[in-house]
């Protein structure tokens, strides 16, 4: 027979990146493309002993059904740390465990947006964020980043522009892709705009415990005066993504549309994957967890960063991250960045994904590409870079 | 500030279960309202020594990322299990690994429903599924079950008077409200008219495999020439829930969008749950085990069924399942259903769920309510019914 596909996905293509990442499991390629952490930031011997604790001690609870909202004890303790950390007020908001925080947009953009209505995102921005919004026929628009984060200008000129703004999102800390933060003037700027607006903000926080320079800058949240921001963390980059636990919070009317969204969706989070982050935060020091995996990611982002400066044309500009797992490299204007993206994991064998991934529209003009440096082993981020390098220079030099 | 929700979400509401099931646990109160598999069904040896292997072996695979179609042994191995009983085609269809069944009732109905298509179900049906449905605003048209499963008639009624249909959602086991099984026969003309009006069925088989009383009914999936059946399989029942692993069966054109809409929603599911239900099948005698787990669902059910002839009022009728969780009672006609199940869990302490629970609208009528036998242990399951059978006799005898 003859299938005909909703509006809501007959124009969504898979993701991209995810479609690369298929490619660079050819033998040979050495990847930048990923956005994994690396495998040696995984508390190995702690999961273990956590995971024999579980089943010996309480297997049926492990394995039996659990509520929507969350396992009851990770709820408390990330309440906890969430309001020592100013993104949690009790009187007036919730927070739900999610099966990873790409389910806090869904859930939010779900609660929150009808077909049509405009969802103002960075340009560029999180892939996997946009495909969710654009999977409600949302009216999504780009506005582009500067070097202090959002355009405010332009965010206004948007706002003016879209009187049917719903949700501004957000990743203000070492954005994915660009790598970029936004500044502590920038964030009140644009919490300024959504106020006058009167629009939600979503702040996609995943990286934000993996700072390994220049000084923390509170959250948007930690501002939020009117119950105006969703605020979305995880544990894929600071525990594991195969666990898909991640959490949300915001006011109760909402967290409380997000529970029954979630309720259709996938019933609840996996329980194992609750508990082991509960066990691992309570029995484990997890600051120092944490310290541990910023050494690891500044030393990768360093040997990264060495090996551009040394190979790469001085015609690519690229940034400088304080923290996350990404750079975001730029092509002299009018180059053919795609192109440049093509010959490099067809003929020199590097995997990087091209910049208009992550454009609202894949037609969006950039001439900039992203780079991981969490995945890759040592040597790979030398030797690729180093051939990577070559490239640029045979191309623009 | 003032939330505006969707026109998806606004008129939806919690699950009217799992509200209830938040109410039974007041100490005192024996619950046969939830739909959990009986702790004694969890292999809890078994999972404990996988889970040590797989820590033990590659703990780095159980944390990175994996992909969205889900864990490849996992897949194959479902492929080969479904292949075998006609429920998959290799050279047309596809499997996807979902976090639970319920996932596959949300992707697919994403998928393939624009707001005001119309999606037909029986009357009762799942809530969860109806709910699902319900969060993309199609128009939901409920038909009758009567002793062989949904009616023909009123299905071909509602199929003329709503052109506009796209899918037929059936539980054709053991059926959740009603523990009512489809016959064969009804099997084939329900699937004839799913032909003679184009239109695609879901499949929802969570409890095909506890099958305890009868012979084994061939799936509407097994018989489907056109492409036109969209199954859902699920490892709940059968193993255990909180392990959120499920998985759907389509052509391969509906799991590729069914995929896109995954990966913008939990990207993927857990790894844990996958390799442990992949490791369980790999190393279990599955099939030993099934029927350890039918005979458990057998007792229980016998002892309610005993418990129910000697106890309530012969002015009450239920249905007799031959598998699953659940009976189905029905209070005589004109009764006061709601009135008795408050009346059952305030003053008697016995929690049953309303039948309206599981109407297409909480106004339709019904005089039935629905009672698990799974989850209670059998002292309860004794005492519960002798005290609920009370009540039927003080109000109806």
């Amino acid at each position: 027979m003859n299938y005909q596909f909703s509006e809501k996905v007959s124009h969504l293509q898979a993701s991209a990146i995810r479609e690369i990442l298929k490619f660079t499991s050819v033998p040979g390629v050495i990847s930048f493309a990923a956005g994994n952490p690396a495998p040696e930031a995984f508390p190995v011997k702690a999961v273990r002993e956590i995971s024999e604790k579980l089943f010996q001690e309480d297997p049926v609870s492990v394995l039996q059904y659990g509520i929507t909202e969350g396992y009851l004890p990770l709820r408390d303790l990330m309440k906890e740390r969430m309001t020592a950390q100013g993104n949690f007020k009790s009187d007036s908001e919730e927070l739900i465990i999610t099966s990873g925080a790409q389910q806090v947009m869904e859930l939010a953009c779900k609660s929150l947006c009808n077909p049509g209505d405009t969802l103002i995102c960075e340009a560029p921005s999180f892939i996997g964020s946009l495909n969710a919004f654009k999977s409600y026929n949302v009216n999504l628009v780009g506005v582009p980043l500067d070097e202090e984060g959002m355009n405010p200008e332009k965010l206004e000129q948007a706002l003016k522009e879209n009187a049917n703004t719903k949700l501004i999102y957000l990743i203000p800390n070492f954005q994915n892709p660009t790598g970029k933060t936004t500044t502590l003037k920038r964030r009140k700027e644009l919490y300024a705009l959504a106020q006058k607006y009167d629009v939600i903000i979503i702040e996609d926080n995943p990286y934000g415990d993996l700072r390994f320079a220049g000084e923390d800058v509170p959250t948007i949240k930690s501002m939020d005066t009117d119950g105006r921001v969703i605020y979305a963390g995880s544990f894929s980059k600071v525990l594991a993504p195969g666990i898909r636990v991640g959490y949300g919070i915001a006011p109760k009317e909402v967290i409380a549309k997000m529970v029954v969204c979630k309720q259709v969706s996938d019933v609840q989070t996996n329980n194992f994957g609750q508990m082991l982050a509960y066990q691992f935060m309570q029995t484990v020091d997890f600051d120092a967890h944490l310290a541990g995996l910023r050494v690891i990611y500044q030393q990768k982002a360093e040997r990264m960063l060495n090996g551009i400066a040394q190979h790469f044309s001085k015609k690519v500009s690229y940034t400088r991250p304080e923290g996350g797992l990404f750079l975001w490299c730029t092509l002299p204007e009018g180059s053919d960045m795609t192109g440049f993206c093509q010959k490099a994991v067809q003929e020199y064998k590097i995997a990087v994904v091209p910049g208009n991934a992550f454009m609202v529209s894949e037609n969006d003009v950039t001439y900039s590409f992203r780079l991981n440096y969490s995945t890759p082993k040592d040597e790979d981020i030398d030797k690729g870079i180093a051939v990577l390098g070559q490239l640029t220079k045979t191309m623009f030099d």
